[in-house]
C-alpha cells in the first residue's frame, strides 16, 4: 500500500471543484458507479441525509453536490424540496437522473438554503470541474466550516486507489458528528459489498474520533466505486481501513481551538467493544483534555476515565504511560504508580502529539480512539456562531 | 414542607465541625442512626468508599469523617489501610467500633493521605464539634476543593427534619461523579426503606446535575437516621427529594468556571428514562453549554442534542423555548421555527439563570436536569490542577 496524491481525484475518471466565498461554499464531485453510505445516528435527520439516504437505495451515484454554510437541517419539507433542487441542478447540467446524485449540507440548522447562492456558485464550479489534484483540494475546501485546513488522502493498493476528502473541526463525536467524507475507488464492488466494508472502516476510523462528544444532524460518508479494476475485499478493506482512519485523525487533528493531537490506544480489554469505550472514553473526557493542553500528567484522570468506561478493570492490572511518538514514559505499571516517571511526563506532554498508552491487563483486545486537547479557544469559537 | 436553617446540624443531636488550610480540609460528624449510602459507578472505586460500603453493611452509622485535598483513589491495600485509620482516630476518640464510622474523601487521584495533616486537623475539629447551624457550615466548608461556596440545605416537613451538606463543582456528571453529601433526618426508618428512598432521591437530583460529563472514583451520599419521629415513607421521600434537588442544583450552579445556571425541562416524552437521557442530552452538550454562555439563542444545538439521546422523537411534534425564570420565548412550535423570537431569546440568555423548555410531543412523561455554561475559566482551572 502506499500513499499517493490527488485525494478523490486520485481516481481516474472523477473530477471535483468546489468555491468557498466566506461562509458559504459548494463543492461538486462528478464519479460514476456503484455507492454506498453511511448516515449519522442522531434522530433529527438533515432533509440532504434524508434524500441522499432515498436515491442510494439503487445502489448507484453519478456525482455529489455538497454545500457549507446551512445545514439544511430541521427545515421540514421546504429542505426536502431545496435539497432536490441541488441535486436537479447538477442532474440538469450533467443530463443525469437527479435520483443518482448524492446531497449533503454542513453549517447552523434551522435555516432554508439559499437557493441564490447556490446557483451562483453552482456556474462557478462547474466552469471549473477538474480531473487534477487540484479539484480535490478545491472541493475539499469548499465543504469546511469552522476547519483550519482542508482534508484529503488517497491511496494505492495493488493497483487500485481510493481517495477521499471530508471535513470535520467542531462537534465531531462518535456516531458520525458534523463530518462529511466522501470517497471514491475504482475497485470493482457490488453495493451489497461496499456498504458492510464502508460501515467497518467508519467504525474504527470516524467514529473513534472525537472532539467535544456531541452528534450533528448532518454527517454522512458516501462512497463510490467506479469499477475499473478488481482487488479482494480483504485487501480492499484494508486500503479503505488505512483512508479512512488517516481522515478521520486528520479531522481529531483539526478539533476546534485544539493545540494538541490526542491518540489513546488500549490494550489487554476482555472484548472490542470494551477496549474501543475505553479508548473513546478517555479521548473525550473534558479532564482529560484540559490536562494535556496544559501538559499536565494528572494520570488519575485516565483512570477515572477508564474507570467509567463499560470496559471491565482491576486496579492492580493496569499500567498507563505518556509518548510523544519519540519517547515514552511508564506512570502506572500493574496498578503501581510509578513517581519517577512523572518529571518525564512533564515533558512528554509538551508535544503537539500526545498518545496515552493503557494496558488493562484484562484480556487480549486493543483498539485507538482520536480526540484533542480542550482549550480556550474551542470555548471562544462555540460562544458565539450561529 | 419549610425550609430550614441548620444543615445537618438541623436534625436534633447532630453535631458537625470542619478545617480548611488551603487544599487541605476535614470534616467529621456526629449523629447515630440507621444508615445507608449511594455509591459512585465508577469501576475505580476508591479506598474510603470500599471501606465506607463495607462498614454500611451493618446498616449502622455513628459519625462520618470526610478530607479534602487527596482523593484517597488508586492507592491500593495501603489507602484502605489509611482510610481505616481515618475511622479509628474518630472511634477512638468517641469510643465507639470504629466499623460504625463512614469515611469520605475528595482531591487528587493516586496519592497516599497524609495522615500527619489528618491528626493535626482533627485534634482542632473535635475541639470545636458543635450542634449549631456554625458546625454543618463549617463541616461544609471543609469537603469543598473547587467549590466556591459551601453548600448546605435543610427542611422540615411534618415535624421530620432532613438536613445535608454536599460538595461538587468540577468533574459532576451523572452517576455519582465527584460529588459528597451527608444527609441526616429525624426520622425513623430502617436501612432497608432508607436505601430505596436515598436511590430514588439521588436518581432524580445528584444524577441529573452534569457539569463536564466526568465521572469520578470517589463520590459518595451517605444518610443517617436518628430515629426520634414518625412519618409516612411517602412524605419522608418528598422531603428528601426536595433537599437533594436543591443540593444538586447549588452543585450544578457551582459548576467550575461556571457563570450560568442552565436547567432543562423536558416534558412530552414517551418513557421516564427518555425524558430523563433528552434533558441530561441537553445540558451535557458542550455546544449548547457554549451557546449559553455567549447569549446565543442556537436552538438547533438543543435539537441536535436532543436527536443524539436516545428518547424518541419528531421534528413535527417538537416545541422548545428559553426562559430567565421571569419572561419565556418560544423559539419552535409543532416542529415550526418561531424567527420573531428570536430578539427577546437573546436578551432572556443574558440572565443568569436559563431554562430551557422542550416538548418532544411524543407522550406524557417529563424530567429536568441541571448544568451550567461551558467557559474559558473552566478550561483555566482545568489544565492546571494536580
Amino acid at each position: 500500500m502506499k500513499i499517493i496524491e490527488g485525494g478523490v481525484c486520485a481516481v481516474d475518471d472523477v473530477k471535483a471543484w468546489g468555491v468557498k466565498e466566506g461562509r458559504n461554499g459548494l463543492a461538486v464531485i462528478v464519479g460514476r458507479g456503484n455507492a454506498s453510505g453511511v448516515f449519522t445516528r442522531n434522530k433529527f435527520r438533515a432533509a440532504p441525509l434524508i434524500l441522499t439516504e432515498r436515491n442510494l437505495r439503487k445502489g448507484f451515484l453519478n456525482a455529489i453536490i455538497a454545500n457549507s454554510g446551512c445545514a439544511n437541517s430541521f427545515t421540514r419539507e421546504e429542505g426536502i424540496s431545496r435539497a432536490k433542487k441541488m441535486a436537479e441542478l447538477l442532474a440538469d447540467f450533467l443530463k443525469i437522473d437527479p435520483e443518482t446524485v448524492g446531497v449533503a449540507s454542513t453549517g447552523v440548522i434551522g435555516r432554508q438554503i439559499d437557493m441564490g447562492v447556490i446557483e451562483r456558485q453552482f456556474k462557478m464550479v462547474m466552469k471549473n470541474l477538474s480531473s487534477s489534484p487540484d479539484g480535490s483540494r478545491h472541493a475539499a475546501e469548499a465543504i469546511t466550516t469552522t476547519d483550519t485546513f482542508p482534508k484529503e488522502f488517497a491511496v494505492e493498493i495493488e493497483g487500485v486507489r481510493i481517495g477521499g476528502i471530508a471535513k470535520g473541526a467542531g462537534m465531531i463525536a462518535p456516531n458520525m458528528a458534523t463530518m462529511l467524507s466522501f470517497i471514491y475507488t475504482d475497485a470493482d464492488f457490488s453495493p451489497e459489498i461496499l456498504n458492510p466494508c464502508l460501515k467497518r472502516a467508519v467504525e474504527k476510523s470516524f467514529n473513534c474520533v472525537i472532539v467535544d462528544g456531541d452528534m450533528s444532524t448532518n454527517d454522512c460518508v458516501l462512497i463510490t466505486a467506479t469499477g475499473k479494476k478488481r482487488i479482494s475485499e480483504k485487501r480492499f478493506q484494508e486500503g479503505l481501513d488505512f483512508l479512512c482512519v488517516e481522515l478521520a485523525k486528520m479531522i481529531a487533528r483539526d478539533g476546534e481551538g485544539s493545540k494538541k493531537f490526542i491518540e489513546c490506544r488500549v490494550e489487554g480489554a476482555k472484548r472490542k467493544e470494551e477496549a474501543v469505550d475505553a479508548a473513546k472514553s478517555v479521548v473525550r473526557s473534558p479532564l482529560v483534555k484540559c490536562a494535556i493542553n496544559g501538559a499536565d500528567p494528572n494520570w488519575g484522570r485516565v483512570v477515572a476515565a477508564l474507570g467509567g468506561s463499560s470496559a471491565e478493570v482491576d486496579p492492580e492490572r493496569i499500567s498507563l504511560g505518556f509518548s510523544d511518538g519519540k519517547e515514552k514514559v511508564v506512570l502506572v505499571k500493574d496498578g503501581k504508580i510509578k513517581e519517577e516517571g512523572f518529571e518525564k511526563a512533564k515533558k512528554i506532554l509538551r508535544s503537539k502529539e500526545i498518545v496515552i498508552y493503557v494496558d488493562l491487563g484484562m484480556g487480549g483486545e486493543k483498539a485507538s480512539a482520536w480526540g484533542c486537547d480542550l482549550t480556550e479557544d474551542y470555548v471562544r469559537i462555540n460562544t458565539k456562531y450561529s
